[in-house]
């Protein structure tokens, strides 16, 4: 999704793909390779003049590595780990004094045990690295989930992160774009449905949020930007919880064009892919204002229909308004594979609501009538 | 600029460039190869699902012949005859009953001079294929320059048009795409102000067209797309002459997407491009509704300043909000190498259009001290 935007600016992308079939390979030159192998990458890197990520699982030593070697990545580790480390976004995000749920670090079961106790029951165990959409993360309703849990601590994890399990209105995402140069500007707040895990719809902005706590929102990724010193976008995760000030609590940290932004590639003046190269080349960031009241994004995930083209037909004559977005990836089932943005052109968030996730299930049933 | 929408939605483009070093060679597969080779063509055509156009010059003699072979083209040779020859444009029209400047194919200097007394001077000459940007036409303002431009009549032409030269408030250009199923859909018209004989500035919609000649003129577009039977984007560019009813008559067709179409693609639901990929799918068609109240759409063309990507910076800068969009060419004086689109997102189309003249200009000449 940043290749139409690196056209349109005349910026040439070179990809480290890991197979010839991943999505990025059908839209940028590229080159398979491996990104846990150092000298992978620092072939790679001296092949282009700034490194950037689509995701966070490049190992830290190695980002340390190019670094010293006078690699520019943006963003840095030093940054990056906030987002490839739960423990460490954590302990940072108490060093700013920004709001999270109650935590421990904790490396056997008694500590489990006993954080359990202390936070109160039920909470939320994680691996501190390589969790995505809902991977590496467990509900422990009490004690005994606990202890059934015990398997996790066999030596793979220096320590686990076991947090509150919070009791939210919703889910938030608060987006923000920190260029090379400091500069920086935030999306508005958007409200957030995940779905088993993993990000679902998106309504932008938050139709329920007041605009104090949106403001302290927008604040608060200001301040994990500059307190990280990230170069690019970053999604800051949020719990909405009115009832406890400031109105939210920090989930999670991603450092990168996000499932959260989809809707500025459509409903917002500048999107998330084009501020993001704007970020990491040092340009001026572009103006994050939405251009309607308000859009909705649906993701699609794989299901039973495959020709995904033909349905893209049914959607598109169902809905003439639609933005249909499609990343070029093999129909697997529970695969994120595209999404659908509407632009409520009117105001009418509930008619946009409706159409993206009509459009959406069509698209995955390749069938109006599923 | 077809690139990024196809991308988006997973179509894949194959160019048959003219040389290596051409603008779509940098967004997609390419072949370098003379269109005006009927090998060439079959060739080409052979790995690929369907034929369009970004240019009228294919000779019409090789397009039928690869229509005949089966060769899927959009449009095909019967409608992109009336966008290569301006004298079978100007038999079409008077066919279809829209208005048009008084005109005259002529084979003879005695037949310009005779034409020039029946239109009235002065008269526009016009080679019926080739012509573009201005090229192949001249304004001839009495017999004696009549009897100077006596030179075309060298044998090259079977005719030349002669036409009446309208005396018109503003240029306009009515858009609209028609796909192969024959759904069509026109977009706002829009008011043109040419430089030099080449569209410079895009207002969308025209700010100063009453409705009912706006809606004429949609019509008169869909009229002409279905009359010759087009597929994929037609622009109709338009003299708007608000004494004479209909209040507007035709000046010339495009069948592709065109110059004074760019605006929609930050200012319309569909931009023209993914709705040209649509139309010659045989796709549906998307909304054109424009997202906001006005666009304005202003080019960039070479001057002093090579260094495109740092002037880049230097109107982002000053326009947070300013669309630029690079089209990968090399800066010569007087091309077109790309444009600025500016939203009127609070209305003020004064603003837009003083934003989008001043970060083209910062562009051209590297500065903001111009």
């Amino acid at each position: 999704m940043m290749a139409p935007v690196a056209i349109n600016l005349g910026i040439k992308l070179h990809v480290l793909a890991e197979a010839d079939d991943v999505s990025a390979t059908t839209a940028a030159t590229y080159t398979v390779g491996d990104y846990t192998d150092y000298d992978t990458l620092a072939a790679f890197a001296a092949t282009v003049d700034v490194v950037t990520f689509d995701h966070e699982h490049v190992p830290t030593q190695h980002l340390h590595r190019l670094q010293d070697a006078g690699v520019k990545l943006a963003p840095g580790p030093d940054a990056l780990v906030y987002a490839q480390d739960k423990l460490a976004m954590r302990r940072k995000m108490a060093e700013l004094g920004l709001p999270q749920p109650d935590w421990r670090a904790v490396t056997t079961l008694d500590e489990l045990l006993t954080a359990g106790d202390e936070i109160g029951w039920p909470v939320v165990l994680k691996t501190p690295r390589g969790g995505y959409d809902g991977k590496g993360v467990w509900v422990l309703d009490s004690a005994e989930d606990a202890r059934a849990a015990n398997v996790w601590f066999n030596g793979d994890h220096a320590a686990l992160l076991v947090e509150a399990k919070v009791d939210f209105r919703s889910e938030l995402s608060a987006q923000i774009a920190r260029s090379t140069t400091g500069e920086t500007k935030t999306y508005p707040v958007v409200e957030t449905i995940q779905t088993d895990g993993v990000a679902d719809i998106v309504k932008a902005p938050a139709p329920e949020l007041d605009d104090t706590t949106a403001n302290a929102a927008r604040q608060a990724a200001e301040t994990i930007a500059n307190g990280v010193g990230v170069t690019g976008m970053l999604a800051v995760e949020l719990f909405h919880t009115p009832d406890i000030a400031p109105g939210f609590m920090i989930n999670e940290l991603a450092m990168r064009p996000h499932n959260t932004g989809h809707w500025t590639q459509d409903g917002a003046v500048t999107s998330q892919f084009e501020q993001h190269l704007r970020a990491v080349l040092g340009l001026p960031l572009g103006a994050t204002d939405p251009i309607v009241k308000y859009t909705v994004m649906k993701n699609y995930l794989g299901a039973d229909n495959h020709d995904l083209y033909g349905a893209f037909g049914l959607a598109m004559a169902k809905y003439p308004a639609a933005k249909i977005h499609a990343y070029g990836k093999s129909v697997r089932p529970g695969r994120k594979i595209g999404h659908v943005n509407v632009l409520a052109t009117d105001g009418d968030l509930d008619a946009a609501l409706a159409a993206a996730i009509d459009a959406a299930e069509i698209i995955r049933h390749g069938t109006t009538d599923y």
